[in-house]
């Protein structure tokens, strides 16, 4: 049986690189992840640049 | 109170260039954009490669 | 009139480059891809990585 | 770049009516319309009888 | 307070003709209709062509 | 068991006829078709017109 | 077995109030009422005021 | 023809004071608003605390 | 990085009661909450009064 | 025209089950019942295992 | 890449009955199936019993 | 107040077993289990056959 933790990973470079934050920040706690479902992308904004991407992650991991 | 626009960016690079381009155009006319959220990926083809990546983005601004 | 195909591609590096990767590969057997819509995004993880990003693809081709 | 503008167009006499009410009151002030989509189909009764379809749709332009 | 009744409405010729049979029908035990919403859209088909039209409709009417 | 193929019909002139043409292309190659059910409702606008409306088709046959 | 019953209920204070008004409503000729679920949060405007918040709600209850 | 507009309303004290402030807002630039509809309910918390409900409108107007 | 907790809140008062008493209680055991966002509204009914709403949140908080 | 009728079919078996005891019992007031829809699928539990499943089934009958 | 395909299963007796004939189906042209998604569910009733449950399902194979 | 707990059963049999089987695994650590939703129904197929199902599941319990 797999559970499932819902996460934000962000990144100030790419959407990519959020997912790749998330799943890192859940396997320092998580020794058994097998997978991964992106649920939303969003990010945040200062003087009219991309500060940090927000992408929400599903991470799917066997206690 | 924050207002939405909704914008499609384009970019032949990559979804997160595409997201990009379309906070940066937005930045040109509205000066206090805070956040935004992807709602749709899509592009066009031409020749069997990718033209551009079209990704529809809400961008929430204060007027 | 359009006919719609949906696959997944896959890449190791990045949502991007796993489109892209889809597109390809449809194009081996379609010729006319005039266009493309992502509909999902994940990946499978093996020692807390990113094995590979897989993305599902509808691609529209005329026949 | 393409900006969307939702509206709703309404007709007494179809669903495809309104919608080519609603893209032609959005070209009375955007000169360069491409396409529009459809997001809901709704309408108002009265007496029995369908007083108005009433069609949401975005409408994509180039500012 | 409105009430919703949900109903497939069906014609040979065209989707809003659909929607009008649909409220027609409602028409003739529920006297005080205000609007309508369309749900979903499919339909039939005999030796290659459309046989009917079928489109789902919720009816608000006052009790 | 059914098959679905999804395909984009399109017309100048309604919604109705553009699912009308996506069943009636769908016809050319597949014998037995049943029923169909309608994804998505866009369209394309030139001069403040629309061109065409372009309507997505599930469409379900038994090969 | 439950059977759902949609409803709108109104209120010009506010979408809990609109809630209870729908409940109460159906109250009246329905006696056994288990749960509710709020499935839209609409209402209209005059003046630039809110006249009426109108949510509309699906009602469980034992005939 | 209806245009609508998509703003975020804000309110320390609940879900529907801050759709309230959302149409109040828009109700400043355009005078002549019908209705809105609900499409979120998020909000940020501090120590806590709930410090703001922020819910996302859209607002209907004829221009 | 956020993580996400899904509970859901309940009140004999009101929806926004029914969130706050959602964040009030995992605020209890998460010290670092920034935000939540509302996810479904239901209530249960007896004797045809709504006896309690019960509001689905997920709550991100900073491990 | 079909009407539909939504109602919560229990078993403690299985989802089958449950779909199946929605139908019967629509049935007994419903003599022409054409088609079904399942919309939900939950269940409750007792002492860690599953005391009912719950399914949501919408059921189209010809009055 | 995988590439997925839609198919209608039936089955007299069970939702689960109805996916795996789906994938018996699908498994008679495509030799390397790897995994399914269930996408709808169903069935047709007679005579106030369920005659068959029509699940939709996704079926992903490698060509 | 309940909390949710997302994770995906498994069953060689079927879906209804692999809900059965997501609830027996979370009632090995949670206590008091009040209901559940389906939320993902998939499932994994090895040389033409269905190897297991795969159902989601959000289990709600009270800490």
């Amino acid at each position: 049986m797999f559970q499932m933790i819902e996460v934000i990973g962000i990144s100030p470079v790419s959407l990519s690189e959020a997912v790749k934050n998330a799943v890192s920040d859940v396997a320092k706690t998580k020794k058994d992840i097998h997978f991964f479902e992106v649920t939303e992308q969003r990010g945040c904004v200062r003087e009219g640049k991309i500060k940090e991407f927000q992408v929400k992650v599903k991470v799917a991991f066997v206690e």
